[in-house]
């Protein structure tokens, strides 16, 4: 048995991954060059996005390939350093795949801190999710003090980093998840103003209650009905923020466009895309903010962990499922 | 027989409007009160956005009611006057209706002046569809010099505008239009830097030839296929302007809504509505600037004049069967 287990994509799925889509194989150790380190993976990040990289089509990033190991965020401990700047011991993130160890040479790669939050917090609320929450409510929201704002996947990992960041900034906050547990867990936990159960309620009907002046803002997860849905509740110049579509990832026809969205015209609104890797020269100021707020318990960081990276595939699927509560992350080995 | 012809709305069309929709009614000469001055309708304009005030829907304007006047912009003279700021002689555009005749207190009226413009240059290039482009494409698409710029309906009251501004500010230009004759115009008349023959090219493959490095902004005056297409070879930070949607008013089923809308988020790009009333503040510089391009050669504006306000409907078919070559306008009465 060699020591490192990796998860390779093995096909390009079709509609919803099924298991076969990935292969877990096992490599030799890898061995830090000179000017490289080695990383013992701690934890790995599991994100809509990954049903993306899945696919053999022009996008923001290239597409995993067949036979390589599957690209995930991850957070580990170094092990060895033949680097300048990162020593023995050091905590970092980074694209490490999804495998037990990997070898870097420090590019794309910081250094995190343990001891001011948890591991897995650097995954969600510390890392990329949170940045994308931050950056895409705050900027491409154009999020204004007062704003009715609407947030869809309002208790995965962005959804639920977006509402709370747009109550501290004294908005009207309404999330929409499936279920009542995740309902009640958006108003009682989160503080949001309210939450639409889109399992068991008229979304139309509700968004009509909740939003009688219309909606200013829309941060978009999910796209689909959904998203044809707030589109008829707009507000003058509101603002949609397209991050992501997690309703249409695995579709095996054509992804449903917003049949409303000439709701953009009458409104005088804008929908508009974002891609968090824009704004990585801003990652650090939004840390400082966001881990400020959580020290001073005005946001509240959730993450979802499941343990084995024999887990993969199970763990991955809930994504989709919606069986999670904040952010989705793996803990690579079980010691 | 009454002196003054009108056209009344006798029914809401379910798709493009069938003759019966509108009912030719005489009336009384109607007589201005104290404050108020007569108008002899001269010149009528044909506008798509008329399609969507025939629906009984919620929209940036109420619609028009069942035996009421169509409403409609339009050019006059006024031929008696009990208003202070209007006197007999003065030509006056503003929302006039399809009639031959009709009163006003002045609100949403101002003089214009036949010795600068033909009249009918006040109903485009100097009018509504003129305000539209100018804002729609500087303001809202915020064009940039240099930018590669795809507009569709381009041999049309406003993409016609649209094109020639943007080949003012220095961008490449490429128009969508349909048939060889309007292709023609665009390159060979207006400037343009190239043309897609919608009803007999391919779209696609046009659009990969003329934009090697993506469209920077796309000025949609269609909706429908081509709107998808467009998204589909957006360049990074590309603006949508969604000024209409022509292929779709007259349907019957749902409105098709654009498949590719993540492209946004892939180009980090937004798709904005505009209403060109917003703007009316700055018409007056606009109008001045339009005015001036065309004293120095630099805009061309075209006008596709019909006679007889018993034409109405004929006439107003050419908007959606394409029959018309820049801004269709009706003379309503033959002398």
């Amino acid at each position: 048995m060699k020591p490192n287990k990796q998860l390779l994509l093995k096909k390009r799925p079709v509609g919803l991954p099924e298991k076969d889509t990935w292969e877990l194989a096992e490599a030799d150790l890898p061995q830090p060059n000179e000017g490289e380190f080695l990383i013992k993976c701690e934890y790995i990040s599991l994100d809509p996005a990954m049903r993306g990289w899945l696919n053999d089509t022009k996008s923001y990033i290239p597409p995993v390939q067949i036979n390589e190991v599957m690209r995930a965020g991850g957070v580990g401990k170094i092990i060895e350093s033949k680097h300048s700047d990162f020593k023995e011991g050091d905590y970092v993130y980074g694209q490490t795949g999804v495998q037990q160890y990997v070898t870097s040479d420090g590019k794309g790669f910081h250094t995190i801190d343990p001891d001011i939050a948890p591991l897995p917090m650097y995954l969600g609320t510390l890392g990329m999710t949170g940045m994308t929450a931050y950056f895409g409510i705050l900027e491409v929201g154009e999020l204004q003090e007062g704003d009715a704002v609407l947030v869809s996947g309002a208790a995965g990992a962005v959804g639920s980093v977006v509402g709370q960041i747009a109550k501290i900034k004294n908005c009207k906050v309404i999330g929409i998840a499936g279920g009542t547990d995740k309902c009640n867990y958006l108003v009682e936990e989160l503080g949001m103003d309210g939450a639409i159960d889109y399992k068991n309620e008229d979304i139309r009907v509700k968004l009509k209650e909740y939003f009688p002046k219309g909606i200013d803002v829309y941060f978009d997860n999910v796209g689909g009905e959904i998203l044809d849905l707030a589109l008829g509740r707009l507000a003058m110049h509101a603002r949609i923020v397209i991050c992501g579509a997690i309703s249409q990832y695995n579709n095996t026809s054509a992804i449903k466009g917003p049949s409303n969205y000439l709701a953009l015209l009458v409104n005088r609104a804008s929908m508009k895309g974002m891609v968090v890797f824009d704004y990585a020269k801003d990652y650090g100021k939004a840390s400082v903010q966001l881990g400020q707020w959580i020290r001073e318990g005005k946001l509240k960081s959730k993450e979802d962990i499941h343990i084995g990276i024999e887990k993969f595939y199970e763990s991955f699927l809930r994504l989709f499922t919606g069986e999670k509560l904040g952010k989705l992350v793996l803990k690579v080995s079980e010691d």
